[in-house]
């Protein structure tokens, strides 16, 4: 019997350093934790009790929290499964699997990723033809109020509708799905890294998401539908992964496919958002995705084609002015493939110029939003009201402003040249008459007067270089900068694209005509280039920004001096800060991986950073129900080692069991009278690899153990994975890293240096958090400081 | 002393299908086996001798060629290490590297890249420029010879240079550098997975490629300058990082930089070849590269943007007929933006049945290519001159078809719409008029009288349904069939892309003509899609393909229907067999890793697989000099596990060792006279680290070592990685397949089940050959029947 008790205070190599109770998994706010000394544990008994006693922090312990913000809420995070887990059952399991299924499964696959790319694409175009017709709408209506000469009337039917519209996006945005607020690409991005955040890719977010998004974007406010409509399209994934009651789904049961599916969706989303099949694809890739396949190129792509070809089929539908005022709009869409490009030496010093500026101004606009989001955080976490007044306020404002500053320029005579196209009273055209007397248009008016798409659209135009003024852009320029800064954190679906773009073409445009001496090239691409500058400034990527600009304005000469722009505000922007999405990442709180180790990281081993850490807490091949029972009401880990000693002399890492499947096991009580490995067939009559799958189980919802269950066994065997990754302890956390994020791992194993008889064949687990750059230097301080001298 | 002695056949759980000997790592061919039986070996002393004596294979034994086909030569070849070593030289190395130096280094990466990019470009252009004068004045000449009714002479004239030109390009190949015939690209990929084969990426092979490519393509045989040119980036990589002798390049001694800028060198040919940025890198990523990083991402995009620059800026200074009779010609651009594309439903239905042609057609290819190419390694296994012999054939066979068949089809009379245009006389020109009377023109001529890449223009010309008559089309397509099969395993620089694409776009205008009542699309959009389907069909490309001819045609609006034809054509082919570049990866024997492992290696563990093999050879962390020379000697393994026995009851798998550190250390003559660890700064007085990344010191160069030299001791623990990836022997070799590739490994250790004192704590070594699957079926043939039942 001896030898079967607890393993618990059975560490290998003496990790002096290390003290006992709960340790990694998931810590309730590290509040589980003793003071007691290690020495007490060596008794082997009695160990799991001391682990529901509260522990002193001491500065070198590895502390990992594993809350994070999501929406606007502290949430719990979990780390997500994408190991291949080689237990008896599964592997059983897949050796059954007749060719059938696997073609099945296969055609499953790619069923799905064309569903998700249907879908994005109807929703997408109907979010569009919403907001076209809700927004055009109101805009006719407000110009003709003006017109009237009833100014104040206009201002109140305008800030009156947008209020509503407002009121209608955060109150469900609040109510009903916290986490639908933002962009979600931080979230999808961390839950593509292997962090599972809940509730945020459910049928509410989705709901909420295409509702809010209408309401918001027709709203007039500064932001875009395309992070929504990312968000969108991992949403679609998502519920299509888990297929509700249908049988054939039942292949999705692990985090792998349903982690290539919400790529898929991801793609769809940017694609349905630009009309940019293999932007969409390369935005996946470059930003979202972390681990990426060649297949998986394949099936985005598969899904950015179904998309395009949906978009283009509304767009033929409604053609003839069927579907209202929505018309070829809606998709950003700049052609600017007649505009001959020709550059000379002065185009390129200023296009050198658009780069520097706009990597500067990007990292600006990411230091100056980590600001206002931190402000935003604590007006946030008053409550629900709060977050309403704070959107409607910036509705407000926002409404003011839109409405208010065209008056506030002089109108511009028209360019008989541009013929009837000046002025335009309709919803869209480039020379919004306004408040002007006939044969005139206000200019401002053009770039605030539009929903966001049709401004891009105004703003990019060629062959229209004397069509703005410059205080007419500046003043949009300032306003938008304001707008942009302040809109992103309120409680609605908003994206940043767009407030960027804006911002972006504005300032390209001021340099053209503040330089127009050097500018030989349209103002208009001037525009598209200082879009890109910014663009890349504040979110750092660079081919797939590249693609999705070339696919944007369909010229293919403009293409090597945008990416010369992309490539000169990319690395001016990273010399200040890292990309807007990292900086959300980042307060949000999501513990992300990132794919290069720090430098320091180098100098430390993972049999130290082990030993920073809480001792292990591991679990015998076949052991009694209690110890399993108090492992896991003891501690939160998600995976515990299981170690063997077939006979003296001999010891065994046997594997890792992860705490759903104990669970399963508690659940459907297979429990052995006595203590004996059992045979493979009569845990496979019991448990099916379906059912083991399901990770929704709780300890909590257990019925009550009877005392004699208590006292029986569990053979582990049949449920452990047996070849858990492992390394050695002497390996530098650096490497550590490197595998860890390679192979996607949620636990990784320490193995001891030496290997005798009476050392424990485990020295720690590792999971992410404790791979933390920020972690570890919160136990391991001197780092920190050779950081520094670095 | 008993402890000390060499731990040959002490190896753990007793596998007892082993057979002593020689083992992973390069064998000479498998000769170095013995038949011994293994328990002669546990008496411990003598067990090296054995391995220099023939051993009769078994048929479960694990046997792993190290020989490929590199160029026509049968070669050793070796794996790369991209794994980070961690032992103590080269950890106190980067342990002192200042910030001045991480600087520099990061620089250097980027000049690098840029430097590839500038000289890409510059190769690229001059090549281009040769090509196209070489071959517009042979032309230009032969037209007019044709003119004067000369018909023989202009025969002999045309067959003459191009036979000239021939047999300059094959001498070349043959002499000088055997391995730049053909197109490079599948042993860069092989290179990029973590193969070296040798004489690849030097000088000679840089110079004869540009000869030779750029009389092979002027000689009018059916090849491209496509594949060369993406071999000249990466031999351009190659040298640069190298470096000669310069100080400053010194950090690149290790394989991980050198793969990325091989990586820059690829994309650079692609975006030189085909003057697209985007395409590029994408084709590096798609096709071309094993592993992938965001950064990188980013610097092959700063590369293709360098080289793109330098590509206009060679058009520029010659637009004006500067450079003879390049003028914008050389780079395919089939600018066909004017061209509306409106399609309806009857042309989907075309446009899908060319793919699913185009799929069966790539397949077809692929597969009699296959045969084409094994029947000329054995007429090239004959000797020099049967290669040269082999080229002159084709050649002669190939200006044969050229000149002679446009005289089989009727002229055809101008339409007067076309005006001047019709018939042209010169160089290029979409109507030649050759053998015609005035105002009629030879659509045939037009065709084959032209470089490839005119060709494919005029192929691929819009507005122009009636110009090619169908018989000509059919001839065309069947004499570029026979040419394209016969033409790329001669001993050129050849490349694949172009007879692909002009075979598929003579097949997607027979299709647009004999359907004509269904295709409203312009016939030569028609021919782009062929060739797409044709390309997808052989190569099974997607992405990087659809940026490529996006990037081509400049129309954004035929994207759609470009991606729905590369994915039907890649599904169709995918069904029959794989890409053409993995058939020749396979035809050379190159071990290259694929992405996921076969199913049935779920059904075997790495430790049966490690079984297989002869026994481990492992040494002692303080080893005597004679056993390492014997080791060395005895065989050609590249890494030995270093096991240590620290004290009685303990063991340690110290790690492993590399022969090149080995060699380093016999050849410093670094030994011990007693039998001692040492400290650590002894080992770096005398070792730089950049003294043990060089790898090119062989056994053979090292001076005799002395009997007394023989008798004293070497401590491997300053050389040892201390970390190298373990497994444990029950994983599958699934799983340990997507490790290895994930992690970039050259050797997977494998650790016992169990540990106690009498078991040696390594099972064996896993290398690169043993988890191919064609050799784990050689061992296992039982796995290969399961295959076949699935």
């Amino acid at each position: 019997m001896e030898g079967e008790q607890s393993q618990l205070g059975l560490a290998g190599e003496p990790p002096t350093t290390a003290s006992p109770g709960a340790q990694q998994g998931k810590h309730d706010d590290g509040v589980n934790n003793d003071n007691e000394d290690p020495e007490n544990q060596e008794s082997g008994n009695g160990g799991i009790r001391s682990l529901e006693q509260p522990l002193l922090k001491r500065s070198n312990t590895l502390t990992a929290s594993h809350l994070a913000m999501v929406g606007a809420k502290v949430s719990h995070i979990e780390s997500l499964d994408y190991e291949i887990i080689e237990n008896d059952l599964f592997k059983h399991d897949w050796r059954r699997r007749s060719n059938g299924e696997v073609l099945q499964y296969i055609f499953l696959k790619w069923a799905l990723a064309f569903l998700v790319g249907l879908l994005t694409g109807v929703i997408a175009s109907l979010i569009n033809l919403a907001i076209e017709n809700i927004s055009g709408l109101k805009m006719l209506h407000m110009v003709q109020l003006v017109r009237d000469k009833r100014y104040w009337a206009g201002f109140l039917y305008f800030s009156g509708i947008n209020f509503a519209l407002t009121f209608v996006a955060a109150v469900l945005c609040v109510v009903f799905a916290p986490t639908a607020a933002g962009p979600g690409i931080p979230e999808i991005k961390a839950y593509l890294n292997g962090v599972d955040t809940p509730n945020m890719f459910g049928m509410p977010q989705l709901i909420v998401k295409i509702i809010g998004s209408i309401c918001a974007v027709s709203s007039g406010l500064d932001l875009g539908k395309e992070g929504p409509l990312v968000h969108i399209g991992a949403c679609l994934a998502n519920l299509l992964s888990q297929g509700g009651g249908i049988r054939w789904l039942r292949y999705f049961n692990n985090d792998r496919d349903r982690r290539d599916l919400i790529t898929c969706g991801a793609s769809s989303g940017v694609c349905a958002a630009f009309r940019s099949p293999v932007g969409g694809v390369l935005f996946a890739l470059e930003e979202v995705a972390t681990w990426w396949r060649s297949a998986l190129l394949w099936r985005t792509f598969f899904s950015t084609a179904t998309v395009v070809v949906v978009l283009r089929g509304f767009i033929e539908v409604c053609r003839d002015g069927r579907c209202g005022l929505f018309g070829e709009g809606g998709l950003i869409i700049f052609d600017v493939s007649d505009v001959t490009v020709r550059y000379h030496v002065g185009d390129l010093l200023l296009v050198t110029l658009v780069g520097v500026i706009g990597g500067i101004l990007g990292s600006l606009y990411n230091y100056l939003l980590h600001m206002v989001l931190r402000l935003y955080n604590l007006i946030n976490d008053k409550g629900k009201s709060a977050k309403l007044c704070l959107a409607l306020a910036v509705c407000v404002f926002t409404s003011a402003g839109l409405y208010l500053l065209p008056f506030a320029v002089p109108c511009t005579p028209c360019d008989p040249a541009f013929g009837a196209a000046c002025p335009s009273t309709g919803k869209s055209g480039n020379f919004k008459q306004f408040n002007c007397a006939a044969g005139e248009y206000n200019d401002l008016a053009t770039l605030l007067h539009a929903t966001n798409v049709d401004a891009t659209r105004n703003i990019f135009s060629t062959g229209t270089p004397h069509e703005f003024r410059l205080d007419s852009l500046l003043i949009f320029f300032a306003i938008y900068c304001v707008l942009g800064l302040f809109t992103f954190g309120i409680a609605v679906p908003s994206g940043l694209f767009l407030p960027i773009i804006l911002m972006g073409a504005a300032y390209g445009r001021i340099v053209a005509l503040v330089l127009q001496r050097f500018a030989q090239i349209d103002h208009g691409l001037y525009a598209v280039l200082g879009a890109a500058a910014l663009m890349s400034g504040s979110m750092r990527m660079t081919v797939s920004l590249c693609v999705i600009f070339l696919e944007l304005t369909n010229n293919l000469l403009l293409l090597p001096l945008t990416m010369f722009v992309l490539l000169i505000a990319k690395t001016v922007g990273d010399a200040f800060n890292p990309s807007i999405y990292e900086i959300i990442l980042d307060l949000k709180g999501l513990p992300f991986l990132e794919p290069k180790p720090e430098p320091w990281m180098k100098d430390l081993t993972v049999g130290e950073l082990a030993a920073a850490k809480p001792r292990t807490v591991s679990l015998q091949v076949v052991e009694r129900v209690s110890t399993i029972v108090e492992v896991l009401r003891g501690t939160g880990h998600n995976g515990f080692p299981v170690v063997g000693r077939p006979r003296p002399g001999l010891s065994e890492l046997h594997g890792l069991v992860l705490r759903s499947h104990l669970v399963a096991v508690l659940r459907k009580r297979w429990f052995l009278t006595e203590q004996r490995r059992t045979e493979d067939w009569e845990a496979r009559e019991r448990f099916s690899s379906v059912e083991l799958a399901d990770k929704s189980a709780k300890l909590e919802d257990l019925q009550e153990i009877t005392p004699e269950e208590m006292e029986m066994f569990v053979d582990l065997h049949p449920f452990t994975n047996t070849t858990p990754y492992t390394v050695v302890e002497t390996m530098s956390v650096a490497k550590a890293v490197v595998l860890f994020r390679a192979v996607a791992l949620r636990h990784m194993l320490i193995m001891p240096k030496f290997q005798g008889p009476e050392i424990s064949p485990i020295v720690g687990i590792l999971t992410r958090q404790d791979l933390r750059a920020h972690n570890i230097l919160g136990a391991f301080p001197h780092l920190a400081n050779k950081r520094k001298a670095h």
